[in-house]
């Protein structure tokens, strides 16, 4: 078993719900630093994820200890650790396709910069929408999106347009070097494999409690 | 083959890949109603999708066959049988909790009308937003969420509220009586095992996304 132990200490890849709760402790370590915590236990720093201290011990091991024994974490420390290993120490530029009412909400959310996630700018083909700004970010004509994403070098897109117009602009966001996306249409994208997309669909989450509860 | 085949027929369990299909054809049924199309080919019902026309008609068979050989599906038929299927042709009343940025932008979000998921009360605890009618929907004191929840039967919840604040007030709507959580708060809810909880956390399925292109 020790050996075994080893072994996946020595593999680079996190899985997923590892890497789920790393981001969960991050922003509990950022709470913590906010309210001018220095060092923290870990029931401290896993007290509102309902997570164990126990697992929260077990995910860190996986890249070597850190914190002491009877002393704790330094909230700083371990916060910049796992934000390298997550990659997030370093800023993401984020571009927004589509400023309807998810988009809008979407611009001024605030989970995002916690993760040095920052949405540098937005799209939209409403002429009324174009050229105003929102929450600091102008609103620019969906024309100009292969100028603009080019030329920021921007790597990652929110796409939150109508199904009808999620496939081909994906398209577009990829030709234009976009390597992945953040999906709110309700459709499956097409893309090539080495794109990443990731699929936030609430009204289906939503819908598919309805069945387990109509079948509970 | 066959025998295994018709055993999975009577299975009353949809797989959840399988329901989440069948929640994007809704979606494309209700689009060719808005368009006035009465009769529509799996081609035409699967076209935006990405999803196989094979794949349409497998998923509908495990629920008999719907629409004629040659002659296309009744759209309005088949939106009805799915909506059965799912349980969304009846109107389900949904409580939101936390009316902030994300939550305000949740109360005007189209995407749950569609599936008959309708949000009929909002509670905040921010003096200047409680009284206040947004989309509609008056904002209540969080205080008297026993009492209205209670009243008006609700089931469902959607819980976007700070971290700190998600597994106390979790536990409350249990106690009035909501039996399932849309939960967009960071954090693991603990509550009894006949409540379902699903997670929307976009910060980490974005920060999962950078991991990735990290790594690639």
């Amino acid at each position: 078993v020790k050996k075994r132990t080893k072994l996946v200490k020595k593999i680079r890849y996190i899985p997923q719900e590892t890497a789920r709760r790393l981001s969960l402790y991050l922003r509990s370590l950022r709470r913590l630093g906010h309210q001018g915590v220095d060092v923290a236990s870990s029931e401290e720093i896993t007290r509102f994820l309902n997570i164990s201290p126990a697992q929260f011990r077990k995910d860190l091991s996986y890249f070597g200890g850190f914190g002491k024994r009877g002393v704790g974490y330094g909230v700083k420390v371990l916060r910049k650790e796992i934000e390298k290993i997550l990659g997030t120490d370093v800023i993401w530029k984020i571009a927004l396709v589509g400023v309807g009412k998810l988009g809008s909400a979407l611009l001024g959310y605030p989970g995002f910069v916690e993760f040095n996630l920052q949405i540098v700018t937005a799209f939209d083909n409403d002429l009324g929408k174009i050229g105003k700004t929102w929450e600091g970010i102008k609103i620019e004509d969906i024309s100009r999106v292969k100028d603009i994403i080019k030329k920021n070098e921007i790597k990652i897109a929110i796409l939150s347009v109508p199904a009808e117009a999620a496939q081909k602009l994906s398209k577009e966001l990829v030709n234009c070097g976009v390597k992945a996306i953040l999906n709110f249409a309700p459709i499956n994208l097409v893309l090539p494999k080495n794109i990443f997309v990731s699929n936030v669909d609430m009204a289906s989450e939503l819908e598919s409690l309805v069945y387990k509860l109509k079948r509970s």
